[in-house]
């Protein structure tokens, strides 16, 4: 079930969580220091604001500020979750995109942060943007329960580290210098790591937040899980097809590279099957939730995701 | 007051904390997957072993468990908090290793991690042992409190992140190639980051896991700055005087760069004083703490951190 302006509303939804996590980011990395920090240096926390703000369509944001309001969850609490999310997403960009890993120029339309700035300080601020990400979710200002900020740090770092993220990279380097090409079930795993573990947290964050039921929890990471699949497979479409100046960084690379993707592996026309299946996969979990249309923004985020030109 | 046989227990307590901490590193850093992560990847492990096995005093995770031994807090809690500190440590190494870092060949002994695998694996397992700093500090097996779990990971991320360790990091780089040398507050402020903030962390971590009160919280806190800044002083003179075979690091490094030490502007014979009054600081600090002769091991870890040869 469609509701006439669902999509309209889901666009009027992801602008406010765009603006509301550019603002919250610019108050977190003022250049006041917090108790318990000597100085903020200045060269590096411009290349962190430069890493954070002022890009990105902050679909991760909209995911946690999205989830946690079906529980009836908003203000700090969401909003500070989906800057800790994004913080986590941008380290990642700024770490791959240094010149021992993919070497690239271009990002959200401007120069990548070491060209920016210099390499090493890309990669202090890659470290300063991920350790954060971690003081904002342990911070009381993002929830009262302790409980519920020691189990949001846990399930970033597990989404974000060697099983997950981190993890995904691994693979991903890995794989180009490998002998044969990945198998599907290794390209599968691999992006359920590097791209789909932090999309999944971001519902699975929501789920923590409003303290969600096994039931409801479980519905949501199904969610989460099929949404972070068709993101990627949309991603490698867009590689494949799509043109440098819409993207806003280089297109064409995985072809370059000979990286295995689904595209690579099946062809564009079954790509793109693949990708609307679990769009629908998707839609059927947030069904699951019982939260009726009150999910037809996230559902909304879901067709957006397979459709996006960049 | 010094107990005739403190030194001996110091170095036993010492010994017990590296094969402890040795063992819990060996054993968080199994290839089995935990709950939530898809894989470990052979060779991302590898490396965050390499970075984080076999090397070093292990004189942070001594910090944590003897710290936390004065409240009666010892096993699990204490032990992983340790191994959680470690690995901030091991990958602020790996990183500060880096060519577009301090470019380092040598670390313990042996290739710097870049130089056993390669770069972009050095990232990528520094990023890793970074994030699961804080999975283990969040994991309810580290203490039952969520809000003493929270508040251990707010305080490292705080400690190790753009107001503390990462920061002090870009202080250090940003003093290379600036046009005139620090002066000695700038030169305090640096250390306090880059080196003292993580040591610092070590005692307080013993006196979250201990639930301390102001007053004992406060004098550990200021053992643990006073050892921080002993601590930096002594690796400036090593550096000075030492050599490479038994530092296991290049020595004359900041000779080479011109960089501004204490050893540089004040002199050897005046640093030496300064260390030394920071270790007589360090231990009226701990008489402070009330806990008598139980700090005899923290304070001859002032003495050894003075007195050490590598």
């Amino acid at each position: 079930m469609r509701a006439p302006d669902s999509k309209e509303e889901f666009r009027r939804r992801l602008d406010a969580a765009a603006q509301d996590t550019e603002a919250e980011l610019d108050r977190l990395f003022a250049p006041a220091p917090l108790p318990g920090e000597r100085a903020r240096p200045t060269r590096l926390l411009e290349a962190i604001r430069y890493a954070a703000l002022g890009g990105g369509k902050r679909l991760r944001p909209f995911l946690v500020i999205e989830s946690a309001r079906l529980f009836g969850v908003t203000g700090a609490s969401a909003l500070r979750t989906a800057c800790a999310l994004e913080m986590i997403h941008c380290y990642s960009l700024v770490h791959d995109d240094l010149p021992a890993m993919d070497d690239d120029d271009l990002r959200r339309g401007r120069p990548t942060a070491h060209k920016a700035f210099d390499e090493a300080t890309a990669i202090l601020a890659g470290d300063g943007l991920l350790t954060f990400a971690f003081d904002v979710l342990c911070d009381p200002a993002t929830h009262d329960d302790p409980a519920v900020r020691a189990a949001l740090a846990l399930a970033l770092a597990r989404a974000s580290g060697l099983g997950g993220m981190v993890g995904g990279q691994a693979l991903d380097i890995a794989a180009e210098t490998a002998d044969a090409p990945l198998s599907q079930s290794e390209i599968l795993t691999l992006q359920a790591m590097k791209t789909g573990a932090l999309i999944k947290f971001g519902v699975e964050a929501g789920a923590i937040l409003g303290k969600a039921g096994d039931a409801q929890a479980t519905a949501l990471s199904r969610y989460g899980a099929a949404l972070g699949a068709a993101f990627q497979i949309a991603d490698d479409i867009l590689d494949a097809e799509g043109d440098t100046q819409a993207l806003g960084k280089r297109a064409g690379k995985d072809a370059d590279r000979g990286k295995a993707t689904l595209v690579s592996l099946l062809g564009m026309d079954a790509a793109r099957v693949r990708r609307d299946g679990l769009v629908e996969e998707a839609i059927a979990a947030l069904d699951a939730t019982g939260f009726g249309c009150a999910t037809s923004v996230l559902a909304e985020a879901a067709r957006f995701v397979a459709a996006r030109r960049n």
